[in-house]
């Protein structure tokens, strides 16, 4: 019993915060009304609650940020998490500091659901080593909560073949990363989500994604339920 | 008494490899004719080798790779490093695994000349915290050589300000890391390089450079000394 929404970006071109995911999590949330929202990928705490209180506010869905509570308490409380996006390294820095890694998994292996947008879908992945962020602090471990069996690059974005700069594509880079390890990587298109539940894994909203398998070609993948 | 020329690219667009950069190359080196070449970044260091050779070769230049020799040795015997681009990650675990950090640190302070490219500047800041690549095995510590005293972004761009994704610009990237540290950032363009003998510190290359320091507004560096 393990639920899991992993969406791949928060905003979308010419929308605004979540409106393009809003029927998604209220659709995976079911009667659930109450989130703890973990806000530390972003530097301004406070800040970001404050919005993420008032777009859930207009859905009906309270929020209360683990920051202003005792942490541990508040993951056993909470009827489900929200992870917002930001930077990963500092979010799994904190989640690390404060030793809140096995109990998170822990709840969320119980049933507690779990929405997780941009770094918050690298945390809910066995390692952020696909996360596209810089490495701003050092989060004394790569390991993350290791709710799936897959890795996932958020804000996944097909190679510009009219581009004259010489940094490595985000293929390039997940090749880089298939170098060193074996783990299934879904580049996850702006606009597209994963909706994990227990063993089942569909691939939902606007554009699909990409998954990309050690040594072998990338494939597209349509909306729907894949095997990985 | 401490050398270092720093190029943020190793292809520049429409050109071979090392092309842009090649005359700089012979004007830093001077008289050497020999190089240690460091391929860690890089998955096949034989393969990294022969294009190495190959390309130093035209040049004039005697190349020898770090991994067909006994390492510390080879460090101490250098006239001169050249520290190849690729995954600064993979680059950084290799060099602590082996502990060559201290040896090589000690080298470049006693006057062995160092041309990075890449991860290779990254390499040589402080710390990989302003590295773009992703973050593909545990390093054990983002500190590096520390032969400078600010942070380098390699192949930095600027915004899009046509683009609809979503994903941090390396702009956003940037400040998040001041968000976390004090450093000043130097974002190399591509075709752009930095010499940085003892304190004196030199933007060449095509295109300049953009500094950043924390709670700051970025500022445009042409060609020629800097002051930081």
């Amino acid at each position: 019993m393990k639920r899991l929404l992993l969406i791949s970006n928060s905003i979308s071109y010419g929308k605004g915060y979540l409106d393009h995911c809003e029927d998604a999590i209220m659709n995976f949330l079911g009667e659930i009304r109450s989130l703890l929202f973990i806000p530390y990928a972003l530097y301004d705490l406070d800040n970001y609650f404050s919005t993420v209180e008032k777009r859930f506010g207009k859905m009906g869905i309270k929020t209360s940020p683990i920051h202003n509570a005792d942490p541990l308490e508040a993951i056993k409380k909470a009827k489900g998490f929200f992870v917002g996006g930001g930077n990963t390294f500092r979010l799994l820095k904190k989640m690390n500091d404060s030793e809140l890694i096995k109990p998170m998994r822990d709840a969320v292996l119980n049933g507690i659901p779990y929405i997780g947008i941009s770094a918050g879908i690298n945390l809910a992945s066995p390692t952020i080593k696909t996360t596209n962020d810089m490495p701003i602090v050092f989060p004394g471990s790569l390991d993350a909560l290791n709710l799936i069996s897959f890795q996932i690059n958020p804000h996944y974005i097909d190679p510009d073949p009219s581009s004259t700069h010489k940094g490595e594509t985000r293929e390039q880079r997940i090749k880089e990363f298939h170098e060193e390890n074996d783990t299934p990587v879904i580049g996850l298109y702006e606009g597209s989500w994963i909706r994990a539940e227990n063993d089942s894994i569909t691939i939902e909203g606007k554009k699909g994604a990409k998954l990309f398998r050690k040594g072998e070609k990338p494939i597209l993948l349509k909306n729907g339920p894949i095997v990985l």
